[in-house]
C-alpha cells in the first residue's frame, strides 16, 4: 500500500527532529516486539518508513525470520520511501544470506536518512550495513532508544556475543513459594488470567525448557494455547540425561508435525536413542555435569548453535535451580496466587549451594501487576539498561 | 479552635447531601485509621463536624482510647457546632464509661444532624447512641460508608462479636517463599523501605505475637522503631507453652517499662513463672493444643479478653501454620524480595496439614505495591466488602 506524501511538506528530505526521531523509533521497536519469539535465529527487527512526517510504511521481521522488516516497511511504502527516514530498531543486514541485503534496498529505494537504533552484532553486519548506507550518501544517526532495543533484543544479542540464548525463569506458586501440596496437587495454584499468560510468555519465547521430570509427571504440552496463536509455539527442549522421556509422551507424539528436542548426555541407550529418532524427536548430546545431568552451559551453548535466542525454562525445581546455580536466568516472570500451602508443599526451586544471603542471586524488579487474582511481577538479572528510556516496551 | 460560620450559609441546618456525606465520611474515617492500634481496648473513631459546608471539628479516639473522637471534635468546634452535622464512623456512644456518653454530648452541642458509618455492636451500645439522638430530635443518617468502615474497625467488631481480635500474618520472604538461608542467615532478605513500613504494620497494631523460638533465636525487640512512634509500639506477646523464655531477652529486661506478656500452658514449672513475673512480665495460661503448645483459638480468646483489637503475627512458621490452621488469620501482609533461595533455604510457614489444593487458604488481593526494591502485597480473608467504596483506605 503506498500512501501520498503530506501535502505540506516543503522538501521530502526531513531533517532531524531529535522528539520525532524517538516517537518513531518506539514505534519501531513496539513493531519487533511483535516478532519476539518467532524469527530465531535472526533478531527481532521493526522498521518505521517515515516521509515528511508521514508515516508511509511499516514492518517487522516476519515469522521464520524473513521478510526483514525493511523489506516489508520498504514494499508497503512504494514509491513514496524515496526520501524518507528509515527508523529501523537494528542495524540493517549487509550480507547476502536468502534475501539481498536490507542496507542496498535502502539505497535502492532513495531514502534520504536512516535512524537505527543499535549496530548489529553479527560479525557479517557489524557496522558494515551502516558504512555501506552513508557510503551511498544517506544520513545515519545511530544510538536512539538503544537501551530500550538492546533489551528488546537481548536474546539475540546474547546468542551472538555470549553463544547462548537469554532464559527467562518462569514460575507460578503460593505466596510461600510453593508449587504443589505434598501430595502433588497443583491444579490450578494461579487462575485462568495468570495461565493465559504463561501462554504468552511461550508466545514470545524460542524455546520452552524443562526437565524429564516434569515431562513424566505432568506429560504437558508445552505449546501456546492462546485463541489463534497455536503458531507462536515454542520447540520443546527436554533434559533428559538418560532419555526417560516416554515413547507416548504428548511432545513425542506430536514430533513429526512440530519440532521436540531433547537434550541428553553420553549415558544415554543406543536403542531409545534410535526408537526417539525414529518418531522424530531431535537428539543433543551434550556434556554433563557432576551430577550426570546435561550442563547448563553446554546445554545453553548447544541451543545458540541451534539458533535459538530466548529459551523459557518452566520446571521443574531442579532445572530452574541448575541454571539458577549456573547464573544462567537473565529474566524472571514470577506468578504468586493468593493462596497458603505450608512448608511441606513442593517447593519450586530446588537446592542450589545457596549459604549466605549474600551469594543468594538478587534481581531487579522491572514490573509488577495484577493477572487476575494472583500477582505478577517480572525481573530482571542486569542492571545496566536504561529502564525509564521506554517504559512501555 | 473555633471557626467561624460559612458567610453564605442561609440556615446552619444542613440539609442531607448524600455527595457531602460520603467525602465527610472518608475523612472522618481517614482519621480513625489514625488511632488504629493505639486505642485498645476502644474501637479507632473518627468524627468530623461540618456547619453550612465548612468543617468546625476534626478528631479520632485519643491514644488509650480516650477522650473519644466526638469530644475532640465538640471541644474544637466550641459554638459552632450548634446546627451542625456531624459524621461519626461508629455509633457514639450512650453509656457512662470513664467519660460520659458522646450521644449526650453531642445532643448538648446542638448538633443539627448526626451521619453513622455503622452501630457499634458493643452491647452497651447496639443502636441505643442513635435512638438517643433521635428521641432528642436530631436527625441520623446511618451506613454511610459502613463497609469500609466495618473493615476499618474489624478488629474492633470480632472482638465484640467474635471474642477474639483481628490477625494479620506478616511475611518476609524471598521469591520462592523463603525466610533464610539453610544456614539461617536472613540478614536482610528485604530492604531497608520494607523493614521501615513493616515498623508501620507494627504501629498500627494492638499487638505483636511471636513463637518462642523465634525470641530464642533473634532476641527481638518487637517495637515501633520508626522516628517519633515507639508509643506506638504493639505489646509483645510470645507463645511459650513451658516458659523456655530466657530472662535476659530483651523484651524480658524492658518489661517494667514496656508491657510483655507470654502465654503460657500448665506444663511451665512454677519457678520459671516466679522469675518472670518479678521481672513485670505478664503470664497468660491458656489451653493446649494437641501438641502441647498454646491453641490459637484459646490465645485469641484470651487476648480478646484483655482487649486487643489488632494482632500482628511475625512469626516464626509454627506459630504462622497454627492460625492459618485454625482459620485465624484475617490479613497477609507480605513482602517479597527480588531474590533466590533455593529449596534447602528455611520455609516461610511450617507444614499445616494441606493435602488437597481446594483445602489451602485463599485470600482476597487487597493491594500490591513496590516498597523500594521489594513487592508488598496485601491480602483478605474475607470477601463480603465492598473493596471499592474507599480505595484510598
Amino acid at each position: 500500500m503506498t500512501e501520498a506524501p503530506h501535502p505540506e511538506a516543503a522538501s521530502p528530505a526531513a531533517a532531524a527532529n531529535p522528539a520525532d526521531d524517538l516517537s518513531f523509533m518506539a514505534l519501531a521497536l513496539r513493531l519487533a516486539q511483535r516478532a519476539l519469539g518467532s524469527v530465531w535465529p535472526n533478531p527481532a527487527v521493526g522498521c518505521v518508513l517515515v516521509r515528511a512526517g508521514v508515516i508511509v510504511g511499516r514492518g517487522w521481521t516476519q515469522a521464520g525470520g524473513r521478510p526483514h522488516a525493511e523489506t516489508v516497511a520498504l514494499s508497503r511504502a512504494g514509491a513514496a520511501a524515496a526520501g524518507a527516514t528509515a527508523y529501523v530498531s537494528l542495524e540493517p543486514c549487509a550480507h547476502f544470506g536468502v534475501t539481498p541485503p536490507c542496507a542496498d534496498a535502502l539505497i535502492a529505494a532513495a531514502v534520504a536518512r536512516v535512524v537505527v537504533a543499535i549496530e548489529d552484532p553479527d560479525p557479517r553486519v557489524c557496522g558494515q550495513g551502516i558504512r555501506r548506507l552513508r557510503e551511498a550518501g544517506i544520513a545515519v544517526t545511530t544510538g536512539v532508544l538503544a537501551a530500550a532495543a538492546a533489551r528488546l533484543n537481548r536474546g539475540f544479542l546474547l546468542k551472538v556475543e555470549a553463544n547462548r540464548p537469554l532464559f527467562t525463569l518462569k514460575a507460578a506458586t503460593s505466596l510461600d513459594g510453593r508449587i504443589a501440596t505434598r501430595t502433588g496437587d497443583s491444579h490450578w495454584i494461579t487462575g485462568e488470567a495468570a495461565r493465559r499468560a504463561g501462554h504468552g510468555l511461550r508466545a514470545c519465547h524460542d524455546g520452552i525448557l524443562v526437565g524429564i521430570n516434569t515431562v513424566i509427571a505432568d506429560d504437558p504440552a508445552l505449546d501456546c494455547r492462546l485463541p489463534g496463536m497455536a503458531g507462536r509455539s515454542p520447540v520443546p527442549i527436554i533434559a533428559d540425561s538418560t532419555l526417560r522421556l516416554p515413547a507416548a509422551a504428548r511432545v513425542v507424539e506430536r514430533a513429526r508435525e512440530q519440532p521436540c528436542w531433547v537434550m541428553l548426555t553420553d549415558r544415554a541407550a543406543l536403542d531409545k536413542r534410535r526408537l526417539l529418532e525414529e518418531k522424530g524427536v531431535r537428539l543433543i548430546e551434550v556434556e554433563s555435569d557432576r551430577d550426570g545431568r546435561p550442563a547448563p552451559n553446554a546445554m545453553a551453548a548447544a541451543l545458540a548453535g541451534l539458533g535459538l535466542t530466548r529459551v523459557l525454562i518452566e520446571g521443574g525445581g531442579t532445572i530452574a535451580a541448575a541454571f539458577l546455580a549456573a547464573g544462567l536466568i537473565d529474566q524472571v516472570a514470577w506468578f504468586h496466587a493468593p493462596v497458603l500451602i505450608g512448608g511441606d508443599g513442593r517447593a519450586s526451586l530446588s537446592p542450589f549451594g545457596i549459604e549466605r544471603l549474600a551469594d543468594a542471586p538478587r534481581l531487579l524488579p522491572r514490573e509488577t501487576r495484577a493477572v487476575g487474582g494472583d500477582r505478577f511481577s517480572c525481573f530482571d538479572s542486569s542492571g545496566d539498561e536504561d529502564k525509564a528510556c521506554l517504559p512501555e516496551l
